[in-house]
């Protein structure tokens, strides 16, 4: 592969070790590849150039780990990342696995169940803290139900609620330097998870005690599983400030959870999310949610990771391309300019604007009457996408 | 049918003009009823025993009708509301019909649309309050695109904000006693609808200058067009305190725009809608925005109203009958029962609570050991649907 | 729970070892529920009323076992069937577990993997029939791709006829008494399954040497993952006479693999389902492909199965009720008579009879002119379905 | 744009009278463009570089006109074509505009209407013919429910039969050079459409009077929007020897029916089905289905419909170029190869090799043990798409 799409540090490439580590195991099937270990999952991210590490508490150490092997593998953890450059931006909870969980966590029935998952976090918060990360993300897999004859969805809200302001408050009152970013997700491994889309996590924040430490990890093929365009939905968690970290990884509408490498399926929602990604400034980390194909062997995964950073490098080339052809700016430009005067609004309600604006006598005709080449545009983008233009 | 199902006008139950008045023209076939006027449809919605009606600026005044054919039928319309004693609660503005709409309404490319849009919705709602409305629903039907290289989503939202923002003030400057219901859909009739479910509209609202008078119109279909779950988002807007109107049909997921009577096709979903409008005790209209069958005549759309009603009723029975059940109850106090003790953080956080906790050790096995029953529960509620318990 | 809705031999209810024995675990978590051995979920069915039991290969007899094992093994579940007077009407092959067929069974790229697949369904067909079982069932679980850049979808086609062609010919050769039940699925665990459907599997089999003896074995939730009505797909089995199994379960539109529940979903849509299958006379097995949520333990596998079988025969009720309510079939007999004179074509083609069509002259007015009540109808089914009626 | 990608009346592409003529009302939005004449349709078309045109009855010939207009249009229809040397290869019958047939044609419930449907397609079949079409396409867009307690779909599907029956023997005995193409699609306007889905034709063509005569006219979009892999359906009806037509355009899935310009949406999936018509040798129409968006003017309808084109073009040259790149088929070589010796079965069944196959002893782990490289084929194919390689 050609050498101009090598990824550099300054573009924030970060990997789960979930991702790279995964072993294939799926529904129907038993694993395909060995496990790595967090020590050879870092050398391999550093080896594709990779910028960081991500983790669950128990990616890096198992559950039943005794204090003395968790300090262990700690320090083994950080002395690969130190040896090779590497970060560990962001680390969250595993709040699905074990079987406690499964009527959820934090909305479980159980009030137990629901202050061990508290009591979890907390401590995972503590690891991840000690790694470096200053981003905590929740994916709240668990939390949803299958029926809801069995809890009331009102209950659920205020336990999540509850818990989240707790927690908060623990990050607060240890002095961590940590954002919250809200993974949402549809449904799976639930059959239907509370706070489904970015939109509900954007709305559930303002109803928190902290809301301006919370914002949302939005990962594309959760939002795709709705069928929902994830560019318009990053748009607005952008617009509200509220964009913390990012998954990329990419999926097929109204399936189950897929994770494929980054633009393997939908290759224009893929522009799309990137263009808007470098348009508006975003500097966080571009994680990569996802993992290889069954199909694939040690190698395999390696080809999975690059392939995931070198597209976005591709598609990041080319929505500078887009910025800069005359052709499609110059339509663009177009399609804004006024197809007739009006009074003013601009610069915020006066009663005057408003009086004016009622009575201005509008053409609706004249309004209706200019094509927009919105299909000239879109061909253009198209061959800019496939690299004849 | 049973009398024990008739609507009384405690029920709130309204329907819109476009709904009882929809000529079944689809995007393949003509219409196949003659219209109603509005004061024909009062009457219709008076003997089939509704509360109210409600109308999109249009529904009631041509769009090119003049000052005086609006007074006129503004005249003959409220008197035919005092003479059947119905209300009309809520009004809205038809910003899609037009030709001047088709990139947009507020957030069309062009600056002179999205004047329109905002003028023709100041003249809509001094209609809608010159008509008793109370509740101000924002329905974007155009506000999306089928090409993101055709717009900025980020200015899209801007502009969104900036027209909302507007006619907040205008209506407060105005001295109307209104309140905003905005009413989110995924797609239809734009490839992608910006805001496009209840969780977007709540974290949109956040953004907005007077948050307060802001609230949601959801509706069943749009929610169901994405496959979410809509007693969740309902639950969300409740316990935002955004529940301001609700629009209740039906919908096959993932499929066109379909406006089924309600109950039509989700039975379960319906219930679980139901018992949550009735416990939390949301005391608003229940607005049917759904329309007959294209195989219907005038009586046809007589049934269909009626049947929107009658399974309301029969489920808000049904949800009685499932508060008092035993049985149910019982199963549902034991899964909320502690499965093991824990030290107590409820009533919010202190460091001395968040250390008991971190410390605290939780027998995983023990946590996870306890059958919940769900199976049964929700068996009970099949059995109590179906009318054999 | 009432008695009236007992299952009976004669309802033909079996289950899968691999349903009832379904131990929790998901791509998100780990087994919740302790292992059932093949005796103790024969056992377990007998007691609440099954018919039957059907298994994968290695659900009976372990992958890796030997020869004298598998012996065993087959002896002491005949033993159990026995005892308990259950049948095992039904087996088939594990074609999706073993890492060997990650990239597809009949279908891999790899001719070592096919020969392997034929390989192993010829000893699982001979398991099969030494067990009782008269249906065979072939799903392809990982029969797909995730990239259509992998392998062409021709060849993949051409593979899998090649050996269905081959084991129909071993059952043949073998005298085994064995019809072939093909299952379709859309996706999951691959990206996309070929023969999705039911239709596609209608289409592949009138290609195949032996179309007589291989016919379907829909599956609800398969179907509905794709968002298509059931019941059509099943008529249109039966009408083709290839409805030779069914599995009985459900599932949300768009989503994951459920395998809830029968009727645990879309309860009019099970209805009619139950009433095509008990109208036109289907009486092979009712197979319930499903299992029980996480959060049940034992007992809650048993109130999982009791449940589907209730289901089933209440709403079996309610078809006979519904083929028997005069205000119903009297307007679907309305609905049916013609609304113009015209010439007559029944009785097949003939010159005379297409010439009289083709010049009559018929009034379109006339044809369009009468309401259909089918809301009316729909209605009225919704009271029965919710006793009501 | 550049002329490389010129179409040539070799490439054959072919555009409906209502795809280009398409004025843009929608469910919500009325027409934004003025309508063309045909002849108008057949010059811009000419223009444009298209190879044919295709219409439906009423798309030439308004429901309404006497014989003597009808045959007036035709012949300045005719004119036009041969004047611009355009060929009209496929027709078909409007069976859903009309309000007669709002509960469908060959399937409602009215035997009137079934006449009907069957008169006005006898007419029309008669009218393609004398336009030069030897394909006759079947939409049966009203053949549907929208709750199956109003039909039964055995009878449904019976109806379906003996119209489809009558039909080809009145093209056998009129002397028609014709082949019937039949076209699924899942639902819209109908709840749900009878023969959803590309393989539920398949399956229903085996139960005709006359399969020979009758194949599949498969539309990307229908089978898009239930969430299936277009090109595997396509495969299958070519391995079936039914490709007989086929219609393009684009569809974002699980929504309502947006026939967008072919590969607006889907560029990877759009080229994997150019890469097998190709391939395969398929030499029939590539008919593009689909209308410009609605804020295009009549220039803009002219962008879309070279878009369409062009787009195809492009796609043929890559797959062209995947054809013939080494690295590629080199390691699709590789996945082909036999990781282990086997008993051959090649060439049929025999006892023999069956016996030989069944008693082969398989080492599962070096089945499974090599990577198949497909995460680096499938980035490959990205940068061939994307035009970096």
């Amino acid at each position: 592969m050609s050498d101009s799409y090598r990824p550099q540090p300054e573009d924030k490439f970060t990997f789960g070790l979930w991702t790279v580590g995964n072993v294939g195991r799926d529904p129907f099937g038993e694993p395909v590849r060995a496990p790595f270990s967090p020590v050879e999952i870092v050398r391999m991210l550093a080896d594709v150039g990779a910028y960081g590490v991500n983790f669950h508490d128990n990616d890096l150490v198992p559950i039943d780990a005794t204090a003395r092997e968790r300090d262990e593998i700690v320090r083994s953890f950080k002395e690969a990342l130190d040896e090779r450059g590497l970060k560990a931006p962001m680390a969250t909870t595993n709040l699905f696995t074990d079987p406690a969980f499964r009527d959820g966590a934090f909305t479980a029935n159980d009030p137990a169940v629901r202050a061990y998952a508290i009591h979890k976090t907390m401590r995972a918060m503590d690891l991840g803290v000690e790694c470096g990360a200053t981003t905590y993300v929740f994916w709240g897999g668990r939390e949803g139900t299958e029926s809801d004859a069995t809890k009331s969805p009102v209950d659920a809200l205020a336990w999540m609620r509850e818990a989240l302001n707790f927690l908060c408050e623990y990050a607060v009152d240890q002095g961590y330097d940590l954002r919250f970013a809200l993974e949402p997700k549809p449904n799976e491994p639930r059959g239907d998870i509370y706070f489904p889309t970015v939109g509900s996590m954007l709305g559930f924040i303002g109803t928190l005690d902290r809301p301006d430490m919370v914002g949302l990890n939005p990962e594309v093929a959760h939002e795709h599983m709705a069928g929902l365009n994830f560019t318009h939905a990053v748009a607005q968690a952008w617009d509200a400030g509220k964009l913390f970290h990012i998954d990329l990884n990419d999926q097929n509408p109204g399936r189950y959870d897929q994770d494929f490498r980054f633009a393997a399926h939908n290759l224009k929602p893929a522009f799309f999310l990137v263009k808007l990604l470098e348009e508006v400034g975003y500097d966080g980390p571009r994680h990569f949610d996802a993992h290889a194909y069954r199909t694939e062997d040690a190698e395999g995964v390696r080809d999975f990771a690059r392939g995931c950073m070198r597209s976005y490098l591709i598609l990041k080339e080319k929505a500078q391309a887009f910025a800069q052809d005359e052709a499609i700016q110059g339509l663009l430009a177009e399609a804004q300019q006024a197809s007739a005067e009006f009074p003013s609004y601009a610069g915020g309600y006066s009663r005057q604007a408003a009086e004016a604006l009622r009575e201005h006598s509008f053409d609706r005709g004249q309004l209706a009457s200019r094509g927009l080449a919105y299909e000239k545009i879109d061909q253009l983008l198209t061959d800019l996408l496939l690299g004849v233009r």
